[in-house]
């Protein structure tokens, strides 16, 4: 009988937050970022390839495998971790996120988001109840709320409403959720309201009022400059419960990830470092390098000898200059997996340099590497 | 100080036989299967990956590889070996075969092959010399000589001429190769005739005169039926010599494989594997299987539960489906490491039973199990 699924907050400095939670398919330790494998796959990387960089959890996208190879399938062959050969942790978003940013027409009312399949046209409804039952059948660690997400600029009244309407569906989505809870996999809650400071504080206090097993915040990195979405991060965690791990969908640069964190975010998902990776950039203790740049041709030197994982130490940067500029399926597998070996390293970093206390210093020293930009060339 | 190239041959069996050659970068056991690193990489696949495939030895491609990135710049680097991260033997062709198709503007004189880049649209020039300098500064263990390739249907008077310019491309290459000779690499000729069996004797016994490391049949599977290119091919090997290796290049699918080996050859590449992984068809042990098919849709098993690599054991038909039909490149990536395992399995299996004399058994019952087809849907 697993344990009910829990958040165990160990240590903080200042905001930031240095936690554990556990899952019916084994723990994870935050500050976390989590791949996305939008179509049961990080894209090109087995799982093992995942497993390897350092990854304990992955993102799976409700609004893809609803459409192909649909829930009920999956849930026929065992689940989205047997399907997907990934024994760790899963958390599965609404498809909120997706239906705005894929499909060119859509109606919302109060029922239902009405929807075109990007895929072959067919009109598809989503219930914030449906949304619950497909994650269920996907057999997620942690299921989201089904959310309206709006792209910014907005106006007020629109986030007014979509942040209610999205309220509502978390009333529902709890609902359903509890109709068939199994013990130990969770409901994260996501909190909306754009880019406007007393939308989020009203939506994340009435999600408070609920009680999830986690809180989100949603409808951010759409559009806005940084500085408006750590100031809605800023301002949103402290209305969540601490004991309770957030999590900043969608989000980020290595640098959104360490000044939220910073802002007390405990858990991200992105798909900068594998997109990029498959376009030849690579992030990296020195910065964002594009591998296409002819400055690399003949550089033998790896991207990173200090790297933790064995590709960003092995193969020089001519032979990832080489693989980018022939359009080779490797530099895409490559660098997906060093941009996300980064970005565990670095979230690893954090996590120890909270549990030290050193987190001030560490997002110091981290974000002035960054800024000093690239070895010279040779 | 490394030993001289050396094939041993270790068994016979009727005209199929089990040997061994040894090169700088290790030993190789025949028959043998090459996968194909046509710009620098096994589409897809890490070197680690490769080699748990079964593979000893990899195929560069001369022509890509001069074109992008450059000879001299990978010499630079180290040479292939290091610049692709593979350790074990390498041979490359010589540029010959990829001028005839993938060059639409060519000119061949007896001096040298002119051809346009099909990236750049430059005029290049080709010489057997310049040809045998780069795969020296490539790093081969085995080289190539230069050789003009046909498309097949041919006129006698044509295949004639490119047969008589092959043989004197011959004697230069070797020339070239021994100009610089460094111990334990190696140099094949490579015998030319198209269809014409006369002709193909004339050249096999006009290269084993010259006395080449190897000899390799070139110029097959360019449309010509399956039985010609075995007739071909069973008429040929017993021109060359016993005591050296004989490689049929380009060549093929696993029946392909098992007849030639029967016909008493020892070495192959081939991009089959590759590239129908890439378009969703797997070699297996019950033949070739399309995953695109909708049987496969909610079909729990593995490819093949009995297969020596993982992957065919571990994924099931439905996921493999489902990435194909998704175009995600974990399909491809999968689907490739499936089909070299396949074929390095097939190898293996053939070295076996070679040895232990019971090849025209191992023959027929593998090509009935390919003629009984896949597994009943379930």
């Amino acid at each position: 009988m697993p344990q009910p699924f829990s958040f165990h907050l160990l240590k903080t400095d200042g905001a930031a937050r240095r936690g554990e939670f556990v899952t019916p398919h084994g723990k994870v330790q935050t500050p976390a970022f989590m791949p996305v494998g939008t179509q049961g796959t990080v894209k090109g990387l087995s799982p093992d390839d995942v497993h390897a960089t350092g990854a304990e959890i992955v993102l799976g996208n409700t609004y893809h495998l609803m459409l192909r190879p649909g829930a009920e399938r999956i849930a026929e062959l065992g689940g989205l971790h047997k399907f997907m050969n990934w024994p760790l942790p899963i958390l599965t978003d609404s498809g909120g996120f997706q239906i705005m940013s894929l499909s060119d027409l859509r109606k919302v009312d109060d029922r239902a988001v009405t929807f075109r399949s990007h895929l072959d046209g067919a009109m598809v409804e989503l219930t914030p109840e449906r949304a619950i039952e497909i994650q269920a059948l996907l057999g997620a660690d942690i299921a989201m709320q089904l959310d309206e997400c709006l792209r910014l600029p907005a106006t007020r009244a629109e986030i007014a409403r979509a942040m209610q309407l999205s309220l509502r569906w978390a009333e529902r989505s709890k609902r359903a959720f509890e109709t068939n809870a199994r013990n130990g996999y969770a409901l994260f809650g996501i909190a909306q309201g754009g880019d406007d400071l007393a939308l989020r504080a009203e939506s994340a206090s009435a999600l408070t009022t609920m009680d999830f097993h986690g809180y989100a915040i949603g409808g951010l990195a759409v559009g806005e400059p940084q500085e408006v979405m750590l100031k809605i991060v800023a301002e949103t965690t402290p209305i969540l419960p601490a004991e309770r791990p957030r999590y900043l969908m969608g989000v980020g640069t290595p640098h959104d990830l360490i000044e939220a964190v910073a802002r007390g975010i405990d858990m991200f998902d992105c798909v900068l470092p594998t997109r990029n990776g498959r376009h030849g950039m690579a992030f990296s203790r020195y910065g964002a390098i594009n591998l296409a740049n002819a400055r690399h041709a003949n550089d033998p030197r790896p991207l990173d000898a200090e790297s933790s994982h064995p590709a960003a130490r092995t193969y020089s940067r001519a032979y990832l200059h080489h693989l980018t500029k022939a359009n080779e399926m490797l530099g895409a597998v490559l660098l997906s997996t060093i941009n996300l070996a980064y970005y565990q390293s670095l979230m690893a970093g954090m996590r120890e340099a909270i549990a030290a206390r050193r987190f001030a210093e560490f997002r110091d020293h981290t974000t002035a590497q960054w800024g000093r930009g690239d070895l010279p060339a040779l």
